[in-house]
């Protein structure tokens, strides 16, 4: 059987997913569980890695487990063996070729920027702060020079080896909510920090320090330099991950 | 000076609002941090006791104290010396005989159930979870019944010492925000626990343990039994509190 869980985690206290030589990952927090409820410790597969500090409200893992627990009742009974910080959702069967990562159609990810002088203490360590009125009609106009299919090597980190770095990106929204300015973008893929750099870049066009007209440029100058500063993990947040409807159907 | 500041907190950590013996108040984290600033400790007079676990979106704390600094540069100042958990939004002069509780006319608090099966990562210890669906029509029914001026003696805990026990709600609201439902209530003033109390009243409306019906009986009952059961602190948010006009004058 294979079993597709969504979870949704508080990622302060964590290393990001995937399991770590020398710090605490959810992966190995979940696996413990999973050994726990099992007797056995499954393999899992994560929808993406996630850097340390990044948060989930619907991470996807899928792992292989013959049960007789009904799947309306694994999230509570995994539950029971995990932190706070780390909850399953909900959990279904899925064909035995699912796999949380290579079966994904597109990702959609949230930058949250509390915008205003004083923290929230309510959601410490889960947003990134700035002070000065932002402008969000700039952040809105420079967003739409992005959406598209692009070569979006000016907004990936140093660091990676990937090679195709054209990514699809089908939907880009700022919007505020209260005093929460929240960029929400869904694309094909990802490149390493890439949501982090394109909400830094947001941030400098809301802050007036960048133009919105230059985006085209920096998208063409296939240059990180050209484009804004990366983000911190803390305000990012994984919020939902598409799969083939085909997978999807009742088993 | 007279200074007035905003200030919210999750109570998770705090035993209240007031300064006990034996356990760590709001109050006294305050204190502590003022007195770093200003280098002496002032009295502070609160808007409310809270009970431990109770939090707050906007607490009210007035106290004396000459300072050059000015007031738009106090919550940051003060934040400085103040845990992640609490936290200045405001600071005003208001009048010498300006007092934080007894000019009070009214406060509005929030009670928040989860309504769901799983528990939320992300607000952990600042709801009640109650799993099974809640009827909101009957909710709202019921909390029509509350509105008014009432002898609330059916929604005070025993240990009061109160005598006059008649307040008046001047609104209650109930609704869903998401999976949150949210019981809004503003009062005159409250007795020991009333808010809990109708929130517990109201939730056992909305599980059909209750009917919308008996409130008015429950009320004219003037007896603690007849009421719901005391939903636990972690659900109670203090949201506003409002002070005449006149007091907030800009001096």
């Amino acid at each position: 059987m294979n079993i597709l869980l969504t979870i949704a985690f508080d990622g302060t206290a964590y290393h990001g997913f995937q399991v770590q030589q020398n710090a605490l990952a959810i992966a190995q927090v979940l696996q413990d569980a999973l050994q726990k409820l099992f007797g056995v410790r499954p393999a899992i597969k994560g929808c993406s890695r996630t850097d340390a500090g990044v948060h989930a409200e619907n991470f996807c893992v899928s792992f292989k487990q013959q049960t007789n627990l009904p799947m309306q009742k694994l999230p509570l009974a995994i539950n029971s063996y995990l932190p706070h910080d780390i909850r399953v959702l909900h959990a279904r069967l899925v064909p035995e070729n699912f796999h949380a990562r290579y079966a994904a159609i597109s990702k959609t990810y949230e930058y949250r920027i509390l915008n205003r002088p004083v923290d929230d203490p309510f959601q410490n360590g889960r947003y990134y702060r700035y002070a000065a009125p932002l402008q969000i009609n700039a952040m809105q106009q420079a967003a739409a020079a992005i959406i598209g299919k692009h070569d979006f090597c000016s907004f990936m980190s140093s660091g990676s080896h990937v090679i195709d770095t054209v990514r699809t990106v089908s939907r880009l929204q700022v919007m505020r909510r209260g005093d929460m300015v929240v960029i929400s973008i869904t694309a094909d893929g990802f490149l390493y920090n890439m949501v982090r750099i394109i909400a830094g870049t947001l941030l400098a066009v809301g802050a007036g320090h960048m133009q919105a007209q230059q985006l085209p440029a920096i998208i063409a100058a296939k240059n990180r330099a050209a484009a804004g500063d990366t983000l911190p993990a803390k305000g990012l947040f994984l919020c939902k991950v598409e799969y083939p409807p085909l997978f999807l159907c009742e088993l």
